[in-house]
């Protein structure tokens, strides 16, 4: 199935799946939508916390297609779920967005990590979340986000296990693509992050870290989400988490070198 | 000082110290000269094991020059101390091998850690052991070198202690100079790979390793002047460790990327 296709699949109704393990040659994006008024300062506070915002393409007030990201592309319904928070408030779970389309709305799409696990398992790195079939462990870390406008608060990282060896092998792999997260912020002892507990995520699924791994932690799409949803904006949409938008860019398109 | 004008101070016997430090922005080598019955089962051996036997320039049989490293160079002379050793051990450490040279000597120049220690440096990663003026901690592994001829033995590593964030960074930072190492064989528990007591190195000074930072381990230069020990050829000469070739080669130039 082509990038094309699934979304048109989507787009009829015909695929209400998460989408990790689809079209994994090419990259998945993480949605967010919001007034025009609040564009600007969502814009400066991706351009600050590139690590867990890096932008693979931004719309204009009213644009439903990205064509950057995409052929015959509509973002209002292109996605297999889609959260609507209002005041910071889950408000609906639409599968289209035609009745919320707005023509002030403005489209951000940022890399997501499915793109860089399709990468780590291409080269061997086992990941023990997508071999169970897990969602990735999240943390809120004490990291402080640099702040801009109503959108703050602290970076959101998502957590693998590895040996040593793999560890290093992530970090070289990672590195190349700073448009998916890049490499990882930290690495060890997870109370240096302000980590209390990390059998317990604050999102997705707990993962074993045996005796001789490290878990690794990267920034995660999760942090915008967050920082959105603690502004409290009158009306934000997003994708529903692990429902992502499949685009045509391929993965490896997306390396700095 | 140019690396030209150090090595003409050398061979004048007007310096008899270390070279780290000096000339930074140029590589520095290990040396192994060995006899040519040897030599293809050494070069064989580097082949195998280039983590730690980075080849940086072989010479022909009775050559002592290398002009791929350097203009005007005497390697019979221009490294400020030598160590002959005679089936395994000690013979002499003489300050040139003008009365040990022999027309069929073959001249290894394998690169050195000095020159991505000088790059993390550079980029603001402190070194313990360069701040606190002692050899770096080097130990050795369990990992076991690929066999060649008489040459195997085990990966001797070296150690640098850092925070994850800085740990992080130098492996993005080595990873482009395969030439001289590359990136980390191993970070974390040193138990691992074989390492039962960190505060007790077997070469060099021990280092303190802060809470918040993780030991970080490199593949180590020593690893082949410790093989070729343990083959008990004949005779072996080495630069002696810490006095070593400094090149005209920029580190700058070495990089794979």
């Amino acid at each position: 199935m082509t990038p094309l296709e699934l979304r048109r699949q989507v787009r009829d109704g015909h695929f209400r799946l998460p989408t990790a393990g689809y079209c994994g040659v090419h990259a998945q994006a993480n949605l967010v939508i919001l007034p025009q008024q609040y564009a600007a300062d969502f814009l400066l506070f991706c351009q600050r916390n590139p690590r867990a915002c890096p932008l693979l393409a931004v719309g204009t007030p009213g644009q439903w297609n990205l064509p950057a990201l995409g052929h015959d592309m509509d973002l209002r319904s292109d996605v297999p779920g889609y959260n609507v928070y209002r005041h910071g408030e889950l408000a609906a779970q639409p599968q289209s967005l035609h009745e919320w389309w707005r023509d002030d709305l403005v489209v951000f799409a940022i890399g997501c990590s499915f793109s860089f696990e399709q990468m780590l398992i291409d080269a061997g790195i086992a990941l023990r979340h997508v071999a169970q079939r897990r969602n990735v462990a999240m943390y809120r870390s004490s990291r402080a986000n640099q702040v801009a406008g109503p959108f703050g608060g602290e970076m959101v990282v998502s957590m693998r296990p590895m040996k040593a060896a793999d560890a290093i092998r992530a970090i070289q792999i990672t590195s190349r693509f700073p448009a998916i997260h890049g490499a990882p912020v930290h690495l060890g002892d997870p109370a240096l992050i302000g980590i209390a507990d990390i059998a317990r995520p604050d999102y997705g699924d707990p993962v074993e870290i045996m005796a001789d791994e490290l878990p690794v932690f990267w920034a995660c799409g999760v942090t915008p989400q967050e920082a959105i949803r603690h502004a409290r904006l009158p009306l934000v949409i997003t994708h529903q988490p692990g429902y992502m938008l499949v685009t045509d860019i391929r993965n490896a398109d997306l390396a700095a070198f």
